[in-house]
């Protein structure tokens, strides 16, 4: 792999077509850049602005591998990309982000423990095996606490809140006894989050801290600036630096934190995501260059660009029959709308965002 | 024809896949809008990112009467539409903007003739048929003066100057002695145009006037804001409007100007480009809604969107090899990089550009 920049005119291949790689693919092509989008169904977001598009399964390693022969790089919309897939891409293409941050982030025990092996403050924790496992842990990590699957788990989904000691066998059984850990819920005051992008150089760039609040277990609101004073800020930056360092990170990755409540604030991870993330759909509005951009930037060896912020922001989720208001949303003055493209607006779908822009405080 | 807005979910035809096209159609994404690109070639920019493709000339009429039917509107990129093109369209699908909009923009006797009738100053003019037209209408319009055809010329191209009476037979061969018109060359002191939009419901809003300045016949920067009184930039928004109104214009419509020099400025409209237009670019990143938003937004019957200017902005073309300069372009701050994905740099030809943004004054 050489360290020149791809060229305009070059295809990026992007596995997944949801409204990640969409977004991704418009950003590209603001830069002459092509991009060939792989989803394992035809009725993919990403297709309607893709140069070139292939349907294959995830596990079709020998059309992963086809398909990575007609790119110049390849890279992910989700996490959760299996090892074997990104193996077969990686044969023919380079890939970024590197396997190492997916292999992190796809697997809860191993990010906490990656994390606070940088000495960062994570939420305690514990590796679930067996309900034994899980009772003894319970005992430990005083409730309330959270049961999540190790693996594939997103949005809330693959979760269960235990209370009290009487809640372990329930929960054991309601995420179907997979591999699993336990968290201990931290008692925080904002939940925050750091979109990052390092470059294939390793030059690194920050957005500023988001704010963000959930909603039914997904993402309602982030908001920019965050409440926090400077040293936080300065903190939270210096995590997201930190975790992308030791990663060998390339493209954008989020950092996920909670700010302890109390008179000394204090941050602790609460995961992180390898890639473009929703917190940071703001940055298409209030930056010049936003994270879809960077991403693509970084993954192309590109000099990463500005992440400062013209604006203050405020980005709302459209899920499932929110986004028919789009034409109330739409006629909202210094509010941006953003939808997907997505046929059916099941409940807990992401169908869209709005950002609302106001000058810079 | 309803007056409804087309849902998202539907899809707009654009006649015309150049860098117009591929801007308006990521605009488009951006609102869960499809796209179907027409192009009378296969390398067409705008197709790396359309949900569907065609290609065909922009005479062969069954041709474009099959694209109209597979679509919910169709639109234009460019002025020069043939008017059976668009009548065999809108035989099939609504067309925006409306014909007339095109029949005044395409032939410049008729653009002039239209604009001075609605009492808005233009540069001394004549149609000339003949060398003795020429002859006669150059002795009345003191040189210099400008020969240009009637149609079809952009860019400088089908141009002649002409300086004394001794240029007139020349000229006249130079544009191939086709149906021209004579324009005295106004004496100003700077350019400006306004990027105005108006809804189907005829709303009408517009952007900041910009201040352009050409270099070879191509436009070269354009300047927001532009340095004029109040006082003249609401004279230049109020001709801007008579004339989208008068022409019950539907979608983006730029009017570019004169400001004459003197004690008194005044304004003298030099042409109208019913489209998106080159002088509109810096919206992209100095506005939360680009031009190439509205100019979707209205086409479809939404409501149009914010055209406030959050920052200042300098837009500047990259022509021809300028655009080998993309590396370092991209590595400067406050820069914004757009590339069209041509593949040959021709002298001349417009293969990108960058808006540079700073904070508002």
């Amino acid at each position: 792999m050489t360290d020149a920049p791809l060229p305009p005119g070059s295809t990026i291949g992007i596995l997944g077509g949801g409204q990640l790689g969409r977004m991704m693919s418009a950003a590209a092509s603001r830069l002459g850049l092509k991009t060939h989008i792989y989803n394992d169904t035809p009725d993919a977001p990403a297709f309607h602005v893709a140069a070139k598009t292939s349907v294959g399964a995830y596990d079709d390693l020998d059309a992963i591998a086809h398909f990575a022969g007609q790119v110049d790089v390849v890279t992910c919309e989700f996490e959760n990309v299996p090892a074997a897939a990104l193996e077969a891409a990686g044969a023919a293409a380079p890939v970024f982000p590197p396997v190492k941050s997916f292999e992190v982030a796809q697997e809860r025990l191993a990010e906490k423990d990656f994390i606070s092996g940088l000495g960062i403050a994570v939420a305690p924790y514990a590796g679930i095996d067996t309900l034994s496992d899980l009772k003894e842990a319970t005992l430990r990590i005083q409730p309330p606490a959270l049961l999540k699957t190790r693996r594939f788990g997103y949005d809330g989904k693959g979760q269960a809140r235990i209370h009290t000691l009487c809640d372990a066998e329930s929960a054991w059984e309601s995420i179907g006894e997979a591999p699993a850990i336990l968290e201990g819920l931290v008692d925080f005051e904002r939940e925050l989050s750091v979109v990052t992008v390092r470059g294939r150089d390793g030059a690194v760039r920050f957005y500023d801290v988001v704010e963000n609040v959930h909603k039914d277990g997904i993402l309602h609101t982030s908001t920019v600036p965050a409440r926090i004073p400077p040293a936080l800020e300065k903190e939270a930056k210096e995590i997201a630096g930190k975790i992308a360092e030791a990663l060998g990170h390339v493209g954008i990755i989020t950092v996920e934190m909670f700010q302890r409540g109390g008179a000394a604030p204090a941050l602790a991870v609460n995961e992180i995501a390898p890639r473009v993330h929703n917190s940071g759909h703001w940055t298409q509005d209030a930056c010049l260059v936003s994270q879809f951009e960077n991403h693509v930037r970084a993954i192309c060896g590109w000099p990463l660009g500005d992440v400062t912020r013209h604006s203050d922001a405020v980005m709302t989720n459209l899920i499932g029959s929110d986004a028919e208001g789009w034409r109330h949303y739409a006629a909202e003055p210094s509010t941006a709308v953003h939808l997907y493209g997505k046929a059916e607006a099941r409940p807990g779908r992401k169908m869209g965002h709005i950002n609302k822009i106001s000058p810079k405080t």
